[in-house]
C-alpha cells in the first residue's frame, strides 16, 4: 500500500459572510429596527409580523436571491402587508436608509481570520466561495485587505452540488481534495460533502434559520468542527491527515 | 514578413443585456410607469422627475451597482422624494410588483441572434461578459438556451480595463487576440480598445444614458460596427483579417 504523492487537500474554500466576516448581525439588527418600525401600527405578537416576513423574503428569494437590496425590498412588501397599507413613507424611507447603511457598513472581520487564513494559505490554494450580491462582496472583499490571500474569488447564485461541482472543474480537481470552510451546515457543508469532499463547520453565533435546513446522510465523518478561527489552522491539518490516511486506503 | 501561425482571434466576448436579448426596453417601460405613478401626485414637468430619478440612481450606483433590485429601490426613494413623502402604499406596491414582472420576464433573444452565437462559435472560443444582479443574469443565461454555447460565464460588477485584464488573466490570453461584442460604447467597446483589444458595436435602439459616455481616444480602428445580430459573423471576420495583418506587421 502506497501513500498518497500529492498533497491530499489542494484547495481549500472559504465561505465569506459570518465566516470571514461579521455579516448576519447585521441582518438581525435590521430586522429589530423592522419590528420597531411595524410596532407603531400593529401588535407584532397579534400580526405575526417576524413570520410574515420570514414568508416574504422565502417567497421572494427564488427572484431576488440573497442580500441586503432582496431583504429591502421584501421588508418593505412585508411592512405594506403587515399594516394594511397603513405604513407611511417616512416609515418606508427608514428602511431604505438601513438597507443603504448595511451596504455602506465597514467590513468587520471575526478576531483571529487574518493570521489563521495566512497559515492555511501558506500550504494550500484558496478560493473564496460566496452567495449573495456581487457588487456588496466585491467591495467587502476589496475592503478586508484579505484579496490577496483570495487569488480567485467565486461568487455563486446558490451553493448546491452543482455549483460546487462547477467550480472544481475550473480548478481541474475531484472533490476528494477539496476542503471547505463555513458557518453554514446547508451552505457551506452538506453540498460539499455530498459530492465526496472534506468540510469544517465553524457555528457562527447568528444564523439565518434557512440555513439550518441540512441532511448530512452518512458523510458527518468527513467533517470537522472549529470553534473559532485560530481553530481553522489545526481542523484543517486533521482533516489532512484523515484524507491521506482515505487516499492511501483507497 | 511571416504570418501569425495561431488564429489572430481566440476568443469572443459577449455582451448580455441588449446584445443577445431585450432589457433596457423593460427599464425603459418601467420608467414610463414610474412617471404614470408619480404624475398622480405632481406636475411631471414641474417637479423634473425624470431627471430626479436619474440623479437618485446615478446617486445609488456606487452602493447597488446594476439591475432591477436597484432600480426598484431607487424608484422608492424617489418617488418619496418627489411627492414629498405624499405617495400612498399602494402606488409603493405597484414599484415592487413592476420590478417583480422584470425580474420574471421571459428571455427575449434578439432576431438572428442564435445562428450568429453559432456561427461564431464555430471557429472561436466564446465567453459571456456581463454586468449586473449575478441572480438575474444567471436565470437568463439558463433561460435563454444559449448556455451551451457559453461554457464560461463571467458576471463582473463593472465593466473597465482591470476588469477586462482580469478576465483575459484567467484565459492567459493577451489583448490582441481578445474581440468583445456589444451594445454599450463605455462598457463593452472603449476599455477593450484601451486594453490593445478589438470590438465590435452594435447599437441597441435604446441605450441607458450613463452607457453612452465613452472616450475612444485614437482607438477606433480597431472597432468595427454592426447592424443587427445576422451582420455580426461578417464583422468578426473583418476583425480577425484586420487582427492578423496588424500581428503579422508587428
Amino acid at each position: 500500500m502506497e501513500p498518497a504523492r500529492e498533497p491530499p487537500i489542494a484547495l481549500v474554500g472559504f465561505d465569506a459572510d459570518d465566516t470571514l466576516w461579521r455579516s448576519e448581525d447585521y441582518f438581525a439588527q435590521a430586522q429589530v429596527e423592522f419590528e420597531r418600525i411595524i410596532g407603531r401600527y400593529v401588535d407584532l405578537a397579534d400580526s405575526r409580523a417576524r413570520e410574515r416576513l420570514y414568508a416574504v423574503e422565502k417567497g421572494n428569494l427564488a427572484l431576488f436571491g440573497y442580500g441586503v437590496k432582496g431583504m429591502a425590498l421584501s421588508m418593505i412588501e412585508a411592512a405594506i402587508g403587515i399594516t394594511d397599507g397603513r405604513i407611511d413613507a417616512d416609515d418606508i424611507q427608514r428602511i431604505l436608509r438601513m438597507a443603504k447603511d448595511m451596504l455602506d457598513h465597514p467590513v468587520e472581520l471575526l478576531p483571529g481570520v487574518r493570521e489563521a487564513v495566512e497559515e492555511i494559505g501558506a500550504t494550500c490554494e484558496l478560493v473564496l466561495i460566496t452567495k449573495g450580491d456581487l457588487f456588496h462582496q466585491e467591495a467587502k472583499v476589496r475592503q478586508s485587505g484579505l484579496g490577496h490571500l483570495f487569488p480567485r474569488i467565486e461568487i455563486v447564485s446558490e451553493k448546491d452540488p452543482p455549483t460546487y461541482a462547477r467550480v472544481l472543474a475550473e480548478f481541474g480537481l475531484p472533490p476528494q481534495r477539496f476542503l471547505m470552510i463555513g458557518n453554514s451546515l446547508r451552505s457551506d457543508v452538506a453540498p460539499v460533502l455530498a459530492l465526496g469532499g472534506w468540510a469544517i463547520h465553524m457555528p457562527y453565533h447568528l444564523t439565518w434559520e434557512h440555513e439550518l435546513e441540512a441532511d448530512l446522510g452518512g458523510n458527518a465523518w468527513r467533517m470537522r468542527e472549529a470553534g473559532r478561527p485560530a481553530e481553522l489552522p489545526a481542523a484543517v491539518r486533521a482533516i489532512a491527515a484523515l484524507a491521506a490516511r482515505h487516499a492511501s486506503a483507497a
